[in-house]
């Protein structure tokens, strides 16, 4: 049964904790390291959003460092080119969350067809994953680039089943990010949202996710039974 | 000359001011409502970017809500249906900012061909623009709701100059929003933003606007000269 499905895990915030940036974010400017870095995130998306819906597409990596730019002046934070090649660096080589092997392995094992799925570039995703120690588990690594948009326009997901050669119904997109959740969902896969903690907020609409998990282990309890 | 030229103004945060649901908001929730009413304002806005991206339409007003209840959830704030009924309300009676009538009369007195185009559905904007006694100044409402897709898609300035009979070369955009200069430049008008005050910040992407302004009597001395 197993075999069937393929699984699509989204990269930034689900298999890789962008908080990663903190801890440089605190040695460069203390006490506004942790509202910085969630201005960025958030603006790094809402880029990517609006890039989508612009048909005016440049690489996420652009978007990261608009938002980038964008957050020091509007925290007025003054920081050195050195220090945005930095900051930008460090996305490079960000953590996978703890449990994301050991979940990972056990689905591989049980047959599920498993893929990481993202806005990055597929080279730096390789990077990412590589240097996490988990891009052997993947059966591919799919990236919106190829087709120069974001996630969650319908031909972003479209594209992820055309490269997977599988149906809507028989993928599943697993994210932390709400908005992956509703797109993918709206575009016809099933989709599971990891909320890690209890204070992550599911966008109040009317498309609600497949399946609520707390972490990807739990997600591959839930997706055995 | 300027018989010549349209005049596209945008409604929410250019017109009319957004922060006019702060009064009852400080009543509702004291401290927390400056917050609150920015990041309730951040997610009607990202909402309405991902409905484009996604190309699944709900009315702004539907993006609004479901931004409203986020937003409590957020903040953790219980409203009643009954104050976020009212919270709603407040919306459709909001106030133009102190120099719009002034501006827009000099502007028709030249003949500019004004127009006020808007994420909301029509009918809410022919109210909004009543009650706030601006609406005769306008040639036409264009509303996005008509082809069921938000700011700043391309199809929705090109809605926009279809609507008005005009090309993009003759058509300006004037709008608060960053995201709408950003959008109606890349989709091919010319567009000034008005930077109301120093800290709102103009997103540090490839695309300028054509002119930058300090308030709407600002834009109508300088598209003048």
């Amino acid at each position: 049964m197993s075999k069937n499905i393929t699984l699509a895990f989204d990269v930034y915030g689900t298999l890789i904790d962008t908080n990663g940036v903190l801890v440089l974010l605190e040695q460069l400017i203390a006490d506004k390291a942790k509202s910085f870095s969630q201005t960025w995130r958030e603006k790094q998306l809402e880029y990517s959003f609006r890039r989508a819906a612009m048909v005016n597409y440049v690489t996420f990596a652009t978007c990261t460092l608009y938002a980038l730019e964008y957050t020091c002046k509007y925290y007025n934070v003054s920081l050195s080119k050195e220090q945005k090649d930095e900051l930008m660096s460090i996305c490079k080589v960000l953590p996978a969350f703890d449990e994301v092997k050991e979940a990972l392995t056990e689905l591989k094992k049980d047959g599920f067809r498993i893929f990481a799925f993202s806005n990055g570039e597929k080279a730096t995703l390789e990077k990412l994953l590589d240097n996490a120690n988990i891009k052997d588990l993947f059966l591919g690594i799919v990236s919106v680039d190829d087709i120069k948009t974001f996630k969650p326009t319908p031909g972003a997901y479209a594209h992820f089943l055309r490269q997977a050669d599988v149906k809507g119904e028989e993928a599943w997109l697993i994210s932390s990010n709400s908005f992956d959740v509703t797109g993918s969902i709206s575009a016809g896969m099933k989709s599971a949202w990891v909320q890690r903690s209890s204070d992550m907020i599911f966008d109040p609409w009317e498309i609600k996710p497949t399946l609520v998990v707390n972490s990807l282990l739990d997600f591959t309890k839930k997706i055995r039974d």
